[in-house]
């Protein structure tokens, strides 16, 4: 294993720098569990609301997130409406019946059979958008990777769900649903897209595991097959 | 503020389930805590190795990150070689000057006096690739948003981020590097993109802020400007 050189000298901008190292124990053990137990919710108690300083909570560690050069390039539509998400419901049902298609019979009928959203029935949906519109100026950091800005929003959407589940609240990510249906319910600008469309409420439960793995629908993947050591793709 | 419809009733799936409801207070806070002072590193300390066992404790933590049909998409690309980094950083430095010219002279100096990677004095660098080859069936979620691929791989990103703070390690995400030459330098194959390029090693602090933030390149945007109430953009 190679050495790292050494770093050039701290500079004056670190004279405001805190030095604040790791977490307690228990405060670390309470990272890892929120990680390790947020689960893609689609069962909600019925008729529940999430208290609004909660929901503000949440969207404050959204906004947290890193984003690329500081853009901040999220915003968040809140959808309570419920014939609105009825329409925004039909557009997933369509979606699923066309992605249906391309599983072969009996994996299909296992497909239909996944509750797979809960638009209607959780407390309220959030769509994180990106907006990519130009600027005054460029980006910093988004000449070589455009895409940054996209990402910046995705992690938002995982600030978002990991404070939800410390709160309790569960959250769902609905991609079965068309980006265009979403872009003229929720009326976006000409630049800003939708990036994940959540229903957010009380859960029934949290899982003890994935649904999808839960129900023997794809089997969770060793980590190791995820590494690749010594700096190359392995296979 | 419109009242959610009643859930269909409890399906057999949920007997497995688990209530666990909100986190104690403290965990709570943990929770917070971890995304308030999570930071963008790019100053590390020399000559330390990150534990193989944080490592892989982080790597676990970006491992349960949500994914579209439990599709669990990432690989993690692990850069040690100093050498290697060098040529990676050198694909910085040619970013670095071609997106200086996108700025007016006076912001041009001041975005070249800022200090925006630590590739090659990080303990190691992690590329966070998506894998978008085909797969023997299609991949639940992708149909109407193929996007949903990648930005299950931005979410482990974040996870990775989290977990590491939690355990004082810094996290840096360099975007100012060409991904054809993380294609090349990785061997990644065809269908195998690079998501985010991260440094990662002991930090010569946390930051109270941001450093794009701290240094007055951009300020913090207020977060009632980023929510939309009442299901439509605002503006």
């Amino acid at each position: 294993m190679a050495r790292a050189e050494r770093p050039p000298a701290a500079d004056a901008e670190l004279l405001v720098a805190q030095e604040q190292g790791a977490f307690a124990e228990d405060a670390r053990r309470a990272v890892y569990e929120v990680i390790r137990t947020r689960r893609d919710v689609r069962h909600f108690a019925p008729g529940r609301e999430v208290p609004d300083d909660l929901l503000r909570r949440v969207l404050e560690a959204a906004h947290h997130a890193p984003s690329v050069g500081f853009s901040q390039p999220w915003d968040f539509v809140l959808v309570r409406d419920v014939e609105q998400r009825r329409r925004i419901r039909d557009s997933f049902l369509a979606c699923r019946a066309r992605e249906a298609e391309r599983f072969p019979p009996e994996r299909r009928a296992k497909y239909l059979s996944l509750r797979l959203e809960g638009i209607v029935d959780a407390s309220l949906n959030v769509c994180v958008a990106v907006d990519l519109r130009p600027t005054g100026e460029a980006i910093l950091g988004t000449t070589a990777q455009p895409e940054a800005l996209r990402f910046s929003a995705c992690c938002a959407v995982q600030n978002l769900w990991l404070a939800a589940r410390a709160e309790g609240i569960g959250v769902g990510w609905v991609s079965i649903v068309e980006p265009t249906v979403l872009r003229t319910e929720l009326a976006l600008p000409d630049g800003v897209e939708p990036i994940a469309y959540l229903c957010v409420g009380h859960p029934i439960a949290f899982r003890s595991q994935p649904m999808l793995e839960e129900v023997g629908w794809l089997p969770r993947r060793p980590l190791d097959d995820a590494i690749h050591d010594d700096g190359r793709w392995r296979r």
